[in-house]
């Protein structure tokens, strides 16, 4: 198992533009061989900016490389930026490897939150 | 849908020592309500480190709280230290909340790693 994260030093204040900005995105990334499922994160609050990740787990590392050289992968970039000021700094990428997994053997499948 | 990472800085070299406490361990997570999932994240290696990440799953945030003022959590943080020199500085620990979600429509479950 892969864990891709791209993370992302939001504004404060601009939180909610930022959030429109991906709600509004089509990522095709369930055209994808080996993606299993995607989340955007919102992270801790610091003093200049809120941290949101990305965050997308693929079977191994070899299918999500394949989706970063994909055309899906491009028109999901296409107009990703956003408006001035929006970010502090650029993302930052960071790929996990499981070493060790461990699953909720009866999984308590109550989720409040979509 | 709650995710609880810590992220360790591993001196280079000691990663095999890292791991080895981990697997050790006995999380006792298990028997949490609201716990998903657990994996051990091997990320990027850097000038003087490899990054680490402890990485829960939980249905919410609440629970994850509850868990981290359990006995189970006392269990699973003794002896939790490892030996001197295999850090560098302390855990950094970072909560998120998934503000946006995408599943897998037809699950490829070729996981080919545990």
């Amino acid at each position: 198992m892969f864990i891709a994260m791209n993370r992302f030093k939001v504004a404060r204040g601009r939180e909610a533009e930022f959030e429109e900005i991906w709600r509004g995105r089509k990522t095709r990334l369930d055209e994808m061989e080996g993606f299993t499922g995607f989340q955007l994160l919102r992270g801790p609050e610091r003093e200049d900016h809120t941290l949101y990740a990305s965050h997308s787990t693929w079977t191994n590392r070899e299918l999500f490389t394949a989706w970063t050289k994909s055309e899906q992968f491009r028109d999901s970039h296409r107009n990703a930026g956003g408006a001035k000021g929006l970010y502090l700094g650029p993302p930052d990428f960071e790929g996990f490897e499981a070493v060790i997994t461990e699953q909720a053997s009866s999984p308590p499948r109550r989720e409040d939150a979509p």
